[in-house]
């Protein structure tokens, strides 16, 4: 077209995002093939303390990791460990969560590498001393929905996200398996560090297995990761999952289990295209096999199943029995083996899981949820985040999010464990309130929230015997009468948000013996 | 844990993200079915016109669409029918490409509807028209790499998105095909829209085909979309896709296709391993045919093809000779058949394939690309977009972007068309830039960018026959003389951007007969 000035262009200063002119010695025509530059990815750092250079960290930034590994995770540790070594102090740490192999984290939080913690829950030492008071700032809990809120609306900033992965190609194409080999770690899907990868300022992939690009499918695609470290481990394979999840051979839970499974039956919501999620724990995983028997004889089949999945969904969905499987985070190797090899079995985000900030989110699609709980109270309220002791050891998940979306909600649970009521009188610790809780099933009967009259009586009239929460309650306080009180200080050492952020309870510091 | 203040819980002013006190009263929990949900859902809306007054579209406004229904796409038209009667004027036009269908955008730009247009390319009456004058403002081009660059830098900001889809469930998971019925339009993979659904402010997607909760797998997930209107028809499928793209007849193509083969085979390029795009053009097609014989004979596979995805690419998929396709774009049937049924058929976002802005971009890891050119000149810039009258009718497409990632850029072409020709002194619009153009593959022979002496003695070493650009422009010039010039106005009426945003070229407006 010959010469052109852009002063030329009519209205060029309204124009958007049009630049200078063009200039043809800004482009840098290589010659090398794929292979070639696949070894020299500009991605691929020779080291974490480089890569934590070329991030930019420094001193009150947000960090984040996710849990997939579970308590095979060497990730976070290693990560902290470099990053104290460097002098970084006053972060915040916003993991997905944390378990009893994050223990390393007291020493951190000691020298004031670690300011502040958000998570949706923590176990083993680290939460005991934090339950004593071990940091100034209370730890924030978050369930996975909330947490995916915070992030999309960006009043949680996540400056640099550190995201395991047992794949990623050189330019950043990660995924929760490898199909170039099968002997590495394996942990399924990637959901919660999704989100992490989307928005964080920065996103290093840490993986101890570089794979050709393209590493598709991918869980998080190159163009949300800036940099890449191999390493030589980034887990210890069984911390991170066993071959399958057995079902439990315990009677009591067996009984309990069996009875969810009519409850549901009676609800009437058990009719052709109907969907579930299954909590963890051992009685809520056994309802899958009292469902299953009374699908095959109505002859009718799930639309989906959702959440954390386990190889007992995986078996209904191989049968035909479940149409397809929306898995956030893969619970056993029979599921991520799924993941990998079913292509109606879809790894999905913790905000398409259970953002409370989209109506469309999964959760709100649920008819049937089943769940488990620490304690649970007359009101319905529910507690999976400390002990009877008063010591935080559990985890917000998505329990909360699930229990507020779907239609049907069943804890399951014994009356007791040992000699510690599971029924109270008022919880120790709200993590999910009671107006979200419809059912409780034990193996000494079924109460249905007050609120929901209308299904107290249609399990009525299908066959069901229902009490209230209060008789509940007192057949457990006879069992094992009432226990001492846990004696606090005035400290807060934890608060616990509902999905939308606002603040549900508080845990205090417990009082030393 | 008992009541709490919000004021006792200590630092709370420094924590991001933590609301006011949980109010039980906020929860409503539904005690629908999902069935029922479903038909009830409030993306929902029973009219385009009740979603652009959703959305909030005003005067002044930025909208978009996709082109993967090509020219039998239903929606653009059928929307800015919609917004033109109900008076919303200054818009700013900015879908992924336009094709003949789209004809009636030259009353909406007569009637002030749109003021401005952003597009990869355009084609037929409204292309016509524009190179006539008929726009104020003029049109910018971007290719499909710009396109989502400038969308992820937010230098162009959608504020509305309309997004045709052969499938949605009905919180929005949508997808350019179904799984739940075969009869009803398909376009494979939505990579194009996958951009504008991330990043614009409102998403509505229009489609003829509610599918049940959840539409898994997605091409743009329901976290994604606001709004869902289903309509009777939103395209053609005829205009959309035919069976199978069919190799060329044309012996002259074919000769091209066969010196491309022996080219690439020559340069060293054709090892195991290696990745290659093909452009459309009968010539450039065809070339897969005759690498498929030199692959089968040398024992050696590809690690990806890209781009546009055709069947005859399926079909070396499907033999087993590449590993894993990465589809931005479904060119046939055969290949959106192939991306519902073949797990390593990928479906990848525009931005994934080809932004400046991401250095693992899929075409930064392209070997080879064989492309298509209406003009090339003896400095090896092609044009892609302007005919040999001057006037639009073509699109930038990827051509630039994969030009420049690519290791060896092959355009091939014969030498005229007609009476019309093809290698020229200097082409009339420069839409990809000469540096990044390795080898011209005529008919009647190939020269090799003089930038590159060490291709030229690899290529001349392992038996290829070369010429100079001048030399086949002297042929061609021979052999049908020098055309007329092309008589212009002063007045700009298209740029033409490259990669960043920077102005390469531009267009003007054709004097009249």
């Amino acid at each position: 077209m010959g010469p052109f000035k852009l002063n030329d262009i009519p209205h060029i200063n309204e124009l958007p995002a049009i630049g200078e002119e063009f200039r043809d010695t800004k482009i840098e025509k290589h010659t090398s093939s794929l292979k070639e530059r696949s070894e020299k990815s500009s991605k691929l750092l020779p080291s974490i303390r480089e890569a934590i250079i070329a991030t930019g960290l420094r001193d009150g930034m947000t960090i984040s990791f996710h849990h997939h590994f579970r308590n095979g995770d060497y990730v976070l540790n290693m990560v902290m460990d470099e990053i104290a070594a460097m002098g970084i102090k006053n972060l915040t740490l916003a993991p997905s969560s944390l378990l009893e192999i994050h223990e390393p984290l007291i020493e951190h939080i000691k020298n004031g590498v670690i300011k502040r913690i958000e998570t949706s829950g923590m176990r083993g030492e680290l939460a005991t001393a934090i339950s004593h008071g071990l940091m100034e700032y209370p730890v924030v809990f978050r369930s996975h929905g909330g947490r995916a809120y915070a992030i999309e609306t960006r009043r949680m900033r996540i400056d640099v996200a550190f995201l395991g992965a047992p794949s990623c190609d050189p330019f950043g194409n990660a995924n929760g398996y490898s199909r170039e080999n099968d002997n590495g770690v394996i942990c399924g899907s990637m959901g919660y560090a999704k989100c992490d990868a989307q928005y964080a300022n920065k996103v290093v992939i840490i993986t101890d297995n570089i794979v050709p690009f393209p590493n598709a499918p991918f869980g998080i695609p190159e163009s949300d990761v800036d940099f890449i470290v191999e390493v030589d481990k980034i887990g210890d394979p069984s911390g991170i999952m066993s071959g399958a999840t057995r079902y439990t051979k315990n009677p009591k839970e067996l009984i309990i289990a069996e009875c969810a499974a009519n409850v549901i039956e009676a609800s009437g919501k058990l009719t052709d295209g109907f969907s579930i999620q299954m909590g963890t724990g051992g009685a809520s995983l056994a309802v899958t096999r009292f469902l299953e028997s009374k699908m095959q004889q109505k002859g009718i089949k799930a639309s989906f199943a959702l959440g954390g999945i386990t190889g007992s969904m995986v078996s209904l969905f191989e049968k035909g029995l479940i149409k397809k499987l929306l898995d956030v985070q893969s619970f056993d190797l029979d599921a991520a083996r799924s993941l990998i090899n079913n292509r109606f079995h879809q790894q999905i985000s913790a905000s398409y899981y259970a953002s409370p900030g989209n109506p469309g989110s999964a959760v709100n699609q649920l008819d049937i949820v089943v769940l488990s709980a620490l304690e649970i109270d007359t009101d319905f309220n529910v507690n999976v985040l400390t002990g009877s002791d008063g010591v935080i050891r559990g985890a917000i998940g998505g329990h909360c999010d699930t229990a507020a979306g779907a239609s049907l909600t069943i804890v399951v649970c014994p009356l007791c464990r040992g000699r510690i009521p599971t029924i109270v009188k008022s919880v120790n610790t709200i993590t999910t309130p009671g107006k979200t809780v419809d059912v409780i099933v034990t193996e000494q009967g079924v109460a249905v929230n007050p609120r929901r009259p209308e299904l107290e009586e249609t399990l009525r009239k299908n066959g069901i015997e229902v009490c209230s929460s209060q008789e509940l309650q007192e057949k457990a306080e006879k069992m094992v009468g009432i226990p001492k009180p846990i004696r606090y200080t005035d400290k807060i050492v934890g608060i616990v948000t509902y999905r939308d952020g606002s603040v549900i309870d508080v845990i205090r510091q417990v009082e030393e013996e």
